[in-house]
């Protein structure tokens, strides 16, 4: 059974991993037969309450909330290397562009987290797929943009775009039911929320790009 | 386009509502093109570390945790009454069984949260569907047994399914790809987690009993 590498960044869009984006992928996943292998970093977010939107001035732990979504099956990514997996997932949500890595705040000149710079770099040279959701693809413009210069998307949003651009990757624009393939890098990139009006609009795109994932394999 | 509610208890398994249970649920109501409204009860839920599996001692908010599932659009129980909506979801989760009532504490003698009980009464009076998931039929077991006796499932298993059965309402055995419907109370219930060894399992009964569901309305 092929494994699939899902990495999460917390539990909720403004902190932490997109849920439903996280869910679709994990569903996808089991429903080409593949096997999710969850994981996040054991870093510290910024806890958002996610009813009025605010920052609390709390903080959580990210890999202790994200095995919220992994019902407890999750590792610490510093324990997991490219030779454990057949591919790798990172869907969206502000936890990817502000836990895995400084996009948020940084923008192009941003840095990742070291060990999920470390695993992305690692799938990359071994010529295995990678697949990112949403903002996530931020996340690989920023460890992968100037050595490989990845095609990606994140939809439409300009702003973004240009930021993506200026790590080197190239951005291109892309519909929510639709997803960008890079075949000679093996990356794999869809909006979902960064466009979606609704969950199963972002499911669409987002089963789409697990299944050309895995056929990349 | 039709309403409904969905009643979260949190946001993680154990302690508060599946977040598969509730993301296939949401998934599901807008692929049979009707539309979710969200809400929880705005009482206190003990936090528990979902990677290691201990209570911290912690209290977390059961409408602000629940809000991540719902990316903020999430309204308290209180503000919801029957006319709004035209069938309830219950996904289930730990949740269900401590923060929505305290089956898990008291089984058949537990006690359900008022507004939870108001709104389900206030559905089957209206005679308007309700599907309860994975442990949460115990709440409507609690909140309908003695006056209505549905029949409900919560898988096979047979000490929950005794107390089940002692609240008043009728327990039937289900497997986890399918449900079990009541079409004299409208009630629609499905095992998931309670049997379900993936994602995929506990989505192809949720699937099912949330299109059975929406053809009650």
């Amino acid at each position: 059974m092929k494994k699939i590498g899902v990495v999460l960044s917390g539990c909720g869009v403004k902190d932490g991993s997109e849920i439903h984006e996280a869910v679709v992928t994990l569903l996808s996943i089991a429903r080409n037969g593949a096997k999710a292998v969850c994981m996040a970093p054991d870093v510290e977010l910024a806890e958002v309450n996610h009813l009025t939107g605010q920052e609390t001035g709390a903080k959580r732990n990210v890999l202790v909330e994200s095995a919220r979504i992994a019902r407890g099956d999750i590792s610490n990514i510093s324990a997991i290397s490219a030779k454990d997996i057949d591919a790798l997932v990172l869907p969206g949500g502000f936890g990817a562009a502000k836990n895995l890595c400084d996009f948020a705040v940084n923008g192009p000149n941003g840095k990742v987290v070291p060990e999920v710079q470390r695993l992305v770099r690692e799938m990359a040279q071994a010529s295995k797929p990678i697949c990112a959701i949403c903002i996530a693809p931020a996340v690989l413009a920023l460890a992968l943009g100037k050595e490989l210069a990845p095609e990606i998307t994140i939809g439409t949003d300009q702003g973004t775009a240009q930021a993506i651009n200026a790590t080197g990757s190239k951005h291109v624009e892309c519909a929510v039911s639709d997803f960008v393939i890079d075949k000679k890098h093996k990356v794999v990139t869809t909006p979902a929320y960064m466009l979606a009006e609704n969950i199963a609009e972002a499911a669409e795109g987002i089963e789409k790009a697990i299944k050309a994932t895995l056929d990349l394999i």
